[in-house]
Parts: C-alpha cells; sequence; structure tokens
C-alpha cells in the first residue's frame, strides 16, 4: 500500500477545501452575519494545516494502482465531509456534531438530505457552504484535483482516482490522459452552471436563490435555501430547473460528443433514450394519477414532471408534498429512485444503464434456458459488454441489496413504521433526500437516533462512490502485504 | 413443439386432481354437509372428464425437451388452481369465482394467502380440499405423476418435469432414473408426515385438526382451519408445529443422505447449516426485542421461535399477531421473507443456497477487484460452482426485481399504504401467506381489488415455479417453429 501518495492525495484535496471555504467569509461579510467568520475562517485554518502536513511526506515515484485508488477516494470523502463540517459546528449553527457530519457528507454526496427542522435560519455564509458542497462533489472532488493539476505527470496512473469516484458501471475517459479527461468535464460541468444561472436570472430569480439552487441542480443534490424548497418560485423558474435537472443526469460523454460534432455518435446511445423515456412515462404516469390535484392538467404535467425529474436524477428539489399523493405516484417515485441517473452523470442511484445491462443479461440467459445451443452476448449501444463488467454489476447489485436490508434493519429501530424506514434507507442509498413520512420532502432528518444517522451517513458515502472503495477499505485483501497483491494489476495497460 | 406430450401430462394430472377430490366428499358425508357433497361430485367429474379427453391423442414415444417440460410445468399449476377452484365455487361457499381461483392457487402454490375473512363458517369438506391442496402443491404435483406412473419408459426425459417444478437453482437427482426419485422424494414425504401426525395425536389434537395441520406444514403452505390459526394450540402442539416446520424447509436430499446411512455426506451441507443459524439468529432477536410482550423469557423464545420458522420455511401459520411488534422485528421478519427456505424442500422464498452462492459470487468479484490476477472460483460443499448457474440465478434475481415491483406497483391501487402493498407481494411472491397491515396474520385478501388478485394469484405461481416456466410460457422463442430450437439442447446428457 503506498501511504505517501494517499497521503498526498488527501493533502491536497484539503487544502483545496480549506481555498473553497473561504467564498463563505465573503457572503457572510456581504450580509453582516459577523457571528460566523470567525469559526468559518478558524475551519479554513484547521482544514488548511492538516492539509499542508499531509502533503510534508513526498510520493515520490513509486507506482500506485486500483487498490491505492479506491482507498484513497473512500478516505478523501471521509475526510472532506469531517472538516467541511467544522464551519456548521464552531459557529453553533448545528448544535450536534454528528448532526454536522449528516448535513456536510449529505452535502458531497449530493444527496440533499437534511437534519434542518428551519433551513430559513441557517446564516447566509453556511447556507452558501452548504449548498457549494453538492456543486464539488456532484462531479468529484478528485476529478476536480486531476482537473486542476495532474498527479504524477506521464505515469498517468490517476485514472484509478477517476474511477474509483465516477459513476456507472463502465468507466470510459473522454481523451487518453485522465488530466484532460477531468478538465474537459469540470468545463462542461462549469459551462452547463452558468448557463442556468443566466437563464434563472433571466426569469428574475436572485442571485443568492439562483447560485445556490444552481449548485443543487448540477450536483443533482438538492439543498434548498426554502423551507418549502423550490415551492415559492414561479413556473418559469421551476421549469429551467425541471430541464437543468434532466440535463445533468445526462452521461456528460453525451455533450463531449456534441460538441465535437459527433452527432451521430452522441445520439446512438441507448442509456440516454431509456433514460429520457423513463423520464416521459412516469411523468405522464403521475401526471394522470394526481390530475384530481391540480386545477388544470397543464399544472399537474408540470408539477409531475419537476418531481420526477427531481427524484430520478437523485436531486430531491420538490415544489410540493409528493407524500400527500397517491399511493400508485409513490410506487413510482420509489421505483424511479432506484433506477437513478445515467452513468457518468453527476446523478446517483443504480443508474439507467446498469439496470439495462441487467435486463440484457437477463434476457440472454432467458434465451439461453430455450436453447441452450445459441450462443448470445450482450451489448451495449452495438458494442459487446464483457463478463467483468457483468460479474461487477451482480456484485454491485448483491452488496447493494445487502447493505439496503441491514439499514433497514438499523434505522427500524426509529419506529417510524415501514415506509419511513424504507423511504429513509432508499434515499439515502440512492442520494436523492426526501422520502416519504417522518422523512418526506416537508420533513427532516433530525428525529432519528444517532445510530441510524450513523448508518444513513455511511449509505451516503457507499451510494455515491457506489460501494466498492468503501468495500476495498474493509477487504482484508487490500491491506495484505504479501507480494501476490503487490503486482501490478492486470488491467493496469500501458496506453493511458 | 410437443403439443400431444403436454396435453397428456395435463391430463394425467387432472385425472389425478379428481381422484384426490373424492375424500372431501367422505369428510362432508361424515360432518352431514349435504349441501356441498353435490357440488364435489360435479367438480370430480367436470376435472375427470377434462382430463380423459386430454389423454386421448397419443403422444407417441416423440421425444420432448427442456421447453416442453417448462411449458407443460406452467400450464399444469394453471389447470389445476382452476378445476380445484371449482367446489367452492359450485357449493358456493366462496360466491366470487377469482377469489375462489386466488384460494386454489394459494393453496396449491402453498402460500397460504387467504380471502376468507371467516374462516371456519367452510364446510369441512371444503378446509379438507384446501389443505390439501397445500400437502399436494409442496412436493410438486408432477413429481407426484412421476412417482407413481413413469412417463415414457426408458427415455428419461422426465427429467425435465422434476427440474421445472423443483425449487432451487440446482436440481439433482437422488438417484439416476427420474422415476426412483420421485418415488422416493414422496416416501420420505409421507413418511415425514405421517411422524408429525402421531406426535400431533399424542398432544391431543382432535383428528381433523391434526390432518390439516400436518398438510398445511408438510407443504409449508399455512392454510389454518381457526380464525386464529395456530393461536389456540397447546404449547407442545407449537412446538411440534415449529420443529416439522423447520424439518420441511430443509433440503431432503440432506434427508435421502441420513437413510442411506451417509451422516458425513448428509452434513456436509453448507446451506444447511446457514439455513440452521439464521434461524436461530433470527429467534434470539426477536426474543430479546418482544420480550415485554410475555411473560416469560421461554414464551418469548417459544412465539418467536414459532414466528420465525413459520415465515422462513414460508409456511405462514401465526400463533400471534406479530404485525404488532415493534418495527425491528418485523424488518426481521421481511428479510427471513426474502430469504426462504432451503433449496429440494417444499419451502418458497429465494431459497437459502441461491442467497448464498449469490454472496460467493460477490465476495469472489470483490476479491477479483483488489487483484485482478488472482484465480478464485466459487464452491458450493467443495463443489465448483459452473458459470450457468450463476447466470441462472442472476437471471432469476433480475426478473424477481422486476416482477416484485411491477407488481407493487399494481397492488399501490387499493390505496392500502406502502407497508401492506409491498408486504402483500413479498409475502405472495415468496409463498409465505401473511403479510403486514391490511392482510397481516390477523387480516386477510379480500378487500384487494380484482386486478390486484389477479396479479398476486400470479406472483404465488411464479414463487413457487420460481419464475423460469412462465417466463418459457411467454418467451417467444417458446413458440419459434425454425430448426434450430428443435435441436436437442446441449444439457440433454445420455446418463438419465
Amino acid at each position: 500500500m503506498n501511504y505517501k501518495m494517499i497521503a498526498n492525495v488527501i493533502g491536497r484535496i484539503l487544502c483545496i477545501e480549506a481555498v473553497f471555504l473561504l467564498p463563505a467569509c465573503l457572503i457572510s461579510l456581504y450580509y453582516g452575519e459577523m457571528g460566523v467568520i470567525g469559526p468559518i475562517i478558524i475551519s479554513v485554518l484547521l482544514t488548511a494545516v492538516v492539509g499542508v502536513l499531509l502533503l510534508l511526506p513526498k510520493p515520490g515515484q513509486s507506482p500506485y494502482y486500483a487498490r491505492e485508488g479506491f482507498v484513497a477516494v473512500a478516505l478523501t470523502w471521509l475526510m472532506i465531509s469531517i472538516f467541511g463540517a467544522l464551519p456548521f459546528f464552531l459557529s453553533g449553527a448545528i448544535p450536534n456534531f454528528l448532526d454536522c457530519v449528516f448535513e456536510t457528507i449529505s452535502g458531497f454526496t449530493t444527496t440533499g438530505a437534511s437534519i434542518l427542522t428551519d433551513v430559513e435560519a441557517l446564516p447566509k455564509g453556511l447556507l452558501y457552504w452548504r449548498s457549494f458542497t453538492h456543486w464539488l462533489g456532484g462531479m468529484g472532488v478528485l476529478v476536480f484535483v486531476l482537473a486542476v493539476h495532474p498527479m504524477s505527470k506521464g505515469s498517468g496512473q490517476s485514472v484509478y482516482l477517476l474511477r474509483a469516484e465516477s459513476p456507472g458501471p463502465e468507466v470510459s475517459k473522454l481523451v487518453p490522459k485522465t488530466h484532460a479527461s477531468a478538465k474537459i468535464l469540470y468545463g462542461m460541468y462549469i459551462g452547463l452552471s452558468v448557463l442556468q444561472f443566466i437563464l434563472l436570472a433571466l426569469g428574475g430569480m436572485p442571485w443568492f436563490d439562483n447560485i445556490t439552487t444552481v449548485f443543487g441542480t448540477a450536483g443533482t443534490g438538492g439543498f434548498a435555501i426554502r423551507g418549502d424548497s423550490m415551492g415559492g418560485y414561479s413556473a418559469y423558474i421551476q421549469v429551467v430547473v425541471t430541464i437543468f435537472m434532466t440535463l445533468f443526469g445526462v452521461n456528460f460523454s453525451v455533450y463531449y460528443l456534441l460538441v465535437m460534432g459527433k452527432i451521430k455518435n452522441a445520439l446512438h446511445n441507448e442509456e440516454l433514450w431509456l433514460y429520457l423515456f423513463v423520464q416521459a412515462a412516469a411523468t405522464a404516469l403521475i401526471a394522470f394519477n394526481v390530475r384530481s390535484f391540480f386545477p388544470t392538467m397543464g399544472q399537474a404535467v408540470q408539477q409531475a414532471a419537476f418531481q420526477v425529474s427531481s427524484i430520478m436524477t437523485t436531486t430531491g428539489f420538490a415544489t410540493t408534498n409528493f407524500d400527500l399523493w397517491p399511493e400508485f405516484s409513490k410506487w413510482i417515485i420509489l421505483m424511479l429512485m432506484f433506477i437513478g441517473a445515467s452513468a457518468g452523470s453527476t446523478g446517483g442511484g443504480m443508474k439507467v444503464s446498469r439496470i439495462l445491462l441487467m435486463a440484457k443479461a437477463a434476457r440472454r440467459e432467458r434465451k439461453r434456458t430455450v436453447n441452450p445451443r445459441e450462443i448470445t452476448v450482450v451489448r451495449m449501444d452495438g458494442k459487446m459488454v464483457n463478463d467483468e463488467t457483468m460479474q461487477g454489476i451482480w456484485m454491485y447489485l448483491s452488496y447493494y441489496l445487502f447493505i439496503a436490508l441491514a439499514s433497514m434493519l438499523v434505522v427500524s429501530t426509529n419506529q417510524f413504521g415501514v415506509e419511513t424506514t424504507f423511504s429513509a434507507v432508499v434515499s439515502c442509498l440512492n442520494n436523492i433526500g426526501p422520502g416519504f413520512g417522518v422523512c418526506g420532502p416537508m420533513g427532516s432528518f433530525a428525529e432519528f437516533n444517532p445510530l441510524s444517522k450513523i448508518v444513513l451517513c455511511f449509505d451516503m458515502l457507499l451510494g455515491r462512490l457506489e460501494i466498492v472503495p468503501f468495500l476495498m477499505l474493509i477487504a482484508p485483501a487490500t491491506w495484505n502485504k504479501r507480494g501476490l497483491y503487490r503486482r501490478p494489476p492486470q488491467f493496469d495497460t500501458p496506453n493511458f
């Protein structure tokens, strides 16, 4: 295990986190919230000092592989969450440190589940930081590091970091160089964010509301700065947010191909069409089902579309309390929670492509049962999907189901009822935010017992990093020093 | 497609069903229920006539393969359920024909979910038939046919019928001949049933209660003849039932090895130990959790053990209303519902061995992620599990989850709440019987709307036959006449 490299990665990221905390200071200064400036500055200093200390041991040019990548990513996310919680705790805005960490993990993992019962009481500086964690966590903190500064020049092993932090069953770099890929990703991410900011500004949204909404939409996070989430804004603003939530749930490689002018390639993407089809179908079914809740069909469609887009992209904004909707609509929402957004987007959930691949593998197996001699392969976008990818998906599904059930068992000790327990875990594990019942869109996670909060914190992290990095962290083999495990892994191909 | 063979199989089974209906007549005669004797005799005649008509075309010696086996099994189960529903309908005891079919499917699939709100009002003759369907469905109606009369002598292709009806990821015949295997299975089944009858009789259980309880236990069905299920019987009787439910949830090949004196082989069975361990652990957790509901710890353990055994073996008897237990205990019960009993037992659910194989495959994949060069295989009881078996399990899991979610969407239209909807589907799909809420142990399925009842009927059938036969029934390739599909499948090995 290359400990120096891991310390180096974490150190860099803590320094970056300290820098990103500074604007919160300025916001508090602007709004005259003198009481929180001190605590934020102390948080900045603490984070920066630990970051610099971790940077002291020089990592040298020793190699690092998949397991180092996974472990570095898992530890990094734990560290930024703990340090990111400091401003909430030191300012006394959230008195309980566990709650502070919950809120920060919920931010970085772009979940949007909140322990706040009165979000509008939080100082603006902290509201800014809370929403900004969404934006940074959405595209990935390590991807950001890779974008601003290549890790070890020429070696290209930083692909393991990209791989460990990016969502979806297969990670395809956009261009051969990891550094360049990360740059392109963040470029498109910033571009889309700015576009949304402009469109929201045209709708007359106040700039602070605007910027936090953009953070929440781009990262598919869902922290709102108002008690009624997005319910109080105009229909225009809601529609813009609906569209951008859907856009941020698309695989960014589609945008890259579009920008490159490869329109045919970009549209030859099965996941994209299934993703859009599911959204459209769910919107239609729900709009029909909740028709009587709204004065016009148009409004029913608009409200259904907002909620569907918000849940499927795992953002978690709400414009209405869908916990009061008929059970049929609630089940559709529950299913969208599981499906989630596209691979390679900022959204969470199991990802449309995983579901699609599972369906294809099941169909192939069904064919083989009818006729065992028929040779069939699973194809996606015309390309053959190899067995390792499928094995990885089944592993993911197995651990996913196990983690979900085990978490529900712990959360059930709150006695909030099966509906709340089930939806709380599903919501956190898929990085959505709201659930039903106690943790519904107008509720909060404040009342859950400490053990449940800890479990839900891990669910959010496991969901965002898709389980594997944390599995690696606790797998004995990762820490095994025998030579067998130190050999370069097979997929360390030289073309990076 | 070998239609004559399929008609022949269904014809035989309908004739057998007609014969098995006759004892119900005698019971009604004994209890002086003159009103139901006529309807039962009409049902017997109708079933027999259709059965004989289907036997008229001679199947000859033309071969049949896996797909014929699957289709024959699926159609057989549909037919016996419809004809088995006749006595309830013709006697007017259950006025709605859909309800009659629901109750019969619930019987044959050994689910035990009931639409009756007052079970004690049903005539004894019909109560007998209702419970007997459990006993016949438990070990399998086609297995019964194979036991009493080999299908096509010498060809041995009847293994496909055994394969299509027997539960679990891998079907191992006990001895090379299918006919002999089926005979041994039924021999052990009858032996255990008789043993339970004797032990219950020693506890002073009235003979009619005794025989119906044995049917419900042996088939892991769960239909009771009293409104409070098993709640009104003595502790001795409850303990005997607990033990026998657990015994009938064990893979019958374990008993075969024990009878053959191969004790070491019998105990070298990973599934058996995991099955017993899960039961013990769940009993301990629940007993601790519901301690305050009972006067002594002993009673808490006894009640917990009964409910755990009943749910995990998918029997569905109850001695107490576990719907009122703390949520933690209810979640444990929900998880036991998914796990189910052992492969090759009369129980339902996903089966312990499937869960175990999924866990092993996931662990292998985790190891491969840490060190891609390490070559690892999945082993069960010391033997290597081949890839086809694993692919079959993943296909099963995919369809299982899809069917469960789609069914929940339909059942949600009843507006009974997430807890009832979720548990109703889980309970039917895993052939358990009771769920929570409206369909809890003291509730019934009477109030569900017709569409939901139809969906739940199919869930019960899909659960009992483990999805594949019905997949084959609707797969276009099954009905494809091209030569490709008529070639003997690869696993048609000559050693049968």
